[in-house]
């Protein structure tokens, strides 16, 4: 199962830090693409400079036409927005379908053609909070908690400890 | 059980929008109240306006001294870094102590006192990725998904929807 992450709506001054977040969080939680709506090299710079240290993981790619994107896109397509069906509600239906995924995260003015273009509209509550907490807790539920556990062939890697840090570098 | 959140290392013009996210994730997935390091009246203000739209829930408040907020702190605390145990391998434990829970969220910088001082030292995963995310996540876990059916009692109220927004407004 395939998961690409689309990120609507990135304002570059304002949101750097939010899209870079998305990105590393996607990078961490399993998805295989990030797919941005703008070109910004700072938010791409950020991601790779994790992947070069921790380990490659993430495609990021620019959409010319989102909405063709979403059209286009073979598999489940799934827009997070507090408006939609609670994810209790829903992730099991969800995730049997064992087919790719378009996780669909807007900001403030997503286009209304969004939530009829898609399969699902999922909300992580419908409460105002974050589209990097929306992102993580999909992919958490999507995997059941396995992708916390994936392996990434990087160059530094982390012994978990109980206290204080432990860090192993590979040259 | 009484959910406190602490965010440490808050920059004030570089960390706004991510400590605001923290917030209100911490609002809307079930905390209690959001004590930071340093007063910042935007990130309040910002958290306060919400509340107003959709129901007050999040205490928030300044520590002079975060060490020995955490020393004081009678309840489990719990550091989330990606140096600590992955919280497959301890949220269990840390859910059935049904105490009161610190949840302490730093940023590059947090003191290697806080790592001893702690109960717990949690992984949202062993990758860098995002203090918003990996609260969500936390919170998500601890309490099973069911903080994401908790009422509100705001101004207004999604009914949610598969297609479109419907959003009920009090006066």
């Amino acid at each position: 199962m395939h998961i690409t992450i689309l990120r609507l709506g990135h304002r570059h001054m304002r949101d750097k830090r939010i899209s870079t977040h998305i990105g590393l969080v996607a990078r961490a939680f399993g998805a295989d693409k990030l797919v941005l709506d703008v070109r910004d090299p700072e938010v791409r710079d950020s991601i790779k400079k994790v992947d070069n240290e921790w380990g490659p993981s993430l495609e990021i790619e620019v959409a010319e036409d989102c909405m063709e994107y979403i059209k286009d896109f073979k598999g489940d397509r799934i827009h997070l927005t507090m408006y939609g069906i609670n994810i209790n509600d829903c992730i099991n239906e969800i995730r049997k379908t064992g087919r790719d995924k378009l996780v669909i995260i807007g900001g403030k003015k997503v286009p209304s053609e969004v939530y009829s273009l898609v399969d699902h509209n999922v909300a992580i509550g419908n409460q105002p909070h974050s589209e990097v907490a929306a992102l993580a807790v999909f992919l958490d539920r999507l995997f059941q908690g396995a992708e916390l556990e994936r392996k990434f062939d990087g160059r530094k890697k982390i012994i978990p400890q109980e206290r204080g840090k432990k860090v192993i570098e590979f040259f």
